[in-house]
């Protein structure tokens, strides 16, 4: 939201911009710092400055707040930009969604504001040593108010672009729900001419440890010189800046809330790698087609994913047209939720197991309970993610026309979202 | 569920008993092995013979099955057993409560059944080596199904056990829910006089490749020797039998549906490990005192954990005293999706967020979605995971008196289950 009047008066009094150097105080404390511009993601009574270390800190401003100019900043000619072309290079399309990877650092006064495309490519300007850029904003989001009709833009968008000529689509998200988008997009989109490579930030890039930019060169590079063609996610390998690692959409996922190599791929190995621009694929992927790339954007909306715990009661099973369930161990839920399962199944709806474990294989063919789960007409959702399964899932129902094809359909590998035996080295290394 | 009658007569026409060697024909298919027990977890129309290779086949029996006796088993004279006692050793107590480690096999006929805690001990008789045994069944059951009322028993069972003398307590469990009920007992029982040991099995003990001994010995050994006054999980540390890792009850969760380590600590690093009967500890824990051990079993019941995904709806998070969100990222839920929200909590629910990443921290402060949700009265649910902070909520909500306390509880860390800061090399190895 934007700052408020009295806050902007506060800094006009004192002739206060972006860029400058001014010192807040309020009761005893006092901060000193180049003054950021106000981004949409901040509240409206905060001044956001830039201490020495490189952080930013953000400051409540009330009335008795005091504002003090310490500096103006040194004012340098802001050069007209022009995006390079090559035409010996090949040409990719950045389509902006938002996120913390939008939140773009200029290099001259330190100051961050979301960022168009154009900007981020610029912000990062070894891109265009790769590859000629074309860039367009499809929207601005934090990523966790991302919906279905987003990822339906986005894939009319891509499809648009590599049916144009682009060599391959960089889609900076925020990373929240990257791993959905990248999984929604894997069964939107066929027939990839190109790779769709979304990429995010941890850390925003006015950050000393951001890794914004590293992620965005490796995107880039896969963008516009691999011949993969499916989805991937591109994302720090390690905490450190060693190399990037390229995920295949489906099998992805954010496991953790905020290191920089927080996206890890679940029950496979990743594809490859990016390291000092090198790509390095090491498992199978589908190779990119002569296009046209076609999309058909229905989902059917009208579904969940269900997380099972000790006590779940079968009113707890909303009546919907598709539900995924995140059971226990191979797929297992209470059998007191039995008849309420079978009565949706009979009533329509379609019912997927997946695990909480994320790691390893469902498996209802064990145990009674699982047994019970099958007769009463449960789709088995194989090694899938939860995520992917109802992203896989919605895409199914708008597309299968009987009950019988739902069934095929979800138990098919569509794109690469089951694997088709578990590889044993794909699980986490324990500590001890 | 007991075997059909039909099945039970072709048995007796042939004079076959359990520990005979059958051969079973069906169409063109035929089996041979030795006829298994039939056990509570198998459907009524299946007979279990055990390969010559040592792994178990259920094979399901119609009209037209016929089954013929191929070799009656070498009768050996079953020994009375008697528990030894040697009283210069401490004395644990076995509860068992069921799963696929209560799938006993017997050493002799290669029988599996449902094992009493006696049977458990025998059958992994290095146990009296390291204790003298007390054992009890509180009940025999799927993980899947414990519920509640179960942890009850269970917290009060130990109790007793504990305050009677026992050194420790070991509690075989199946694995699908051991975590939660790890958590859960960790809330319920205060002033801990000894360990209390939860153990179970991935693989069942008539399978070659079972974990169930090396697990059980184990758990003896921390539960008889050890000065841990927590609850604790001991699992394998490994896939292949080197040791056991100890796990703090609030911090473990099963990662895996199949591996035999499937059992791994979020957020930090294990209490220790188990090598060859030797315990070594490695993280801080909390020492067991001279008891009594209390227990107050009170849980509100009406709560759920609700997993966000793009496209939820505010109608989907149903009215509860208790809530725990399983957010994006940081803690995050769609905007959308505030207003009932704060409704919610206005109306008397609790509502506590964590993070579906699983690993990290979350951390509400960082963006204007998070700051709303603290706004609204949503609850930071720390480094805390989704099934932890379910079974404390239940607890909490039973013993608070006011909001206030509530609040102040659930952020207060009362079992381990808040790390004050989340360590840094608690994260997975990436595979690249």
């Amino acid at each position: 939201m934007p700052r408020k009047k009295e806050i902007e008066e506060k800094l006009n009094v004192v002739n206060a911009e972006t860029g400058d150097i001014i010192r807040i105080v309020r009761n005893n404390e006092q901060h000193e710092g180049v003054l950021m511009p106000h981004h949409e993601f901040s509240d409206d009574d905060i001044i956001t400055i830039k201490l020495k270390t490189g952080y930013n800190i953000g400051i409540a401003v009330d009335k008795k707040t005091e504002i003090i100019l310490i500096q103006k900043q040194h004012t340098t000619e802001k050069p007209i930009k022009k995006i390079p072309f090559d035409q010996k290079k090949p040409t990719i399309s950045i389509i902006g969604t938002g996120g913390t990877i939008a939140c773009y650092v200029d290099y001259r006064t330190g100051a961050v504001h979301p960022a168009s495309s154009e900007e981020l490519a610029f912000s990062v300007p070894e891109i265009f040593n790769l590859c000629n850029v074309k860039s367009q904003v499809a929207y601005q989001m934090l990523s966790e108010n991302i919906e279905v009709s987003h990822w339906q833009t986005l894939a009319e968008r891509i499809t648009q672009e590599l049916n144009s000529g682009a060599a391959g689509v960089v889609i900076p998200h925020g990373t929240d729900t990257l791993g959905y988008t990248a999984a929604a997009l894997s069964f939107l989109l066929k027939n990839l001419s190109g790779p769709v490579v979304l990429v995010g930030a941890q850390r925003s890039s006015d950050r000393p440890s951001s890794d914004a930019a590293q992620n965005l060169i490796a995107a880039a590079s896969v963008a516009a010189t691999s011949d993969i063609g499916e989805v991937v996610v591109v994302m720090h390998g390690e905490i450190s800046d060693t190399f990037s690692t390229i995920h295949r959409g489906t099998k992805v996922r954010k496991f953790h809330t905020s290191r920089r190599d927080a996206f890890q791929t679940i029950n496979d190995i990743p594809l490859g790698k990016v390291e000092n621009n090198t790509i390095t694929l090491r498992a199978p992927y589908r190779k990119k087609t002569k296009g046209p790339v076609t999309t058909d954007i229905l989902m059917e909306e009208d579904a969940a994913i269900l997380y099972f715990y000790p006590g779940m009661k079968p009113e707890d099973i909303p009546k919907k047209k598709g539900i995924v369930l995140a059971g226990t161990g191979l797929g297992h839920v209470s059998t007191k939720l039995l008849s309420r399962i079978r009565t949706l199944i009979k009533d329509g709806t379609a019912i997927v197991m997946t695990s909480q474990c994320l790691f390893g294989r469902t498996n209802m063919r064990v145990y009674s309970s699982g047994r019970d789960l099958i007769k009463a007409g449960v789709l088995c959702g194989e090694d899938m993610l939860p995520e992917t399964a109802y992203v896989k899932l919605m895409w199914v129902l708008a597309h299968a026309k009987t009950k019988k094809e739902v069934e095929s359909l979800m138990m098919t590998n569509i794109a690469g979202e089951i694997a088709e035996r578990t590889k044993n080295n794909t699980f986490i290394r324990p500590y001890y």
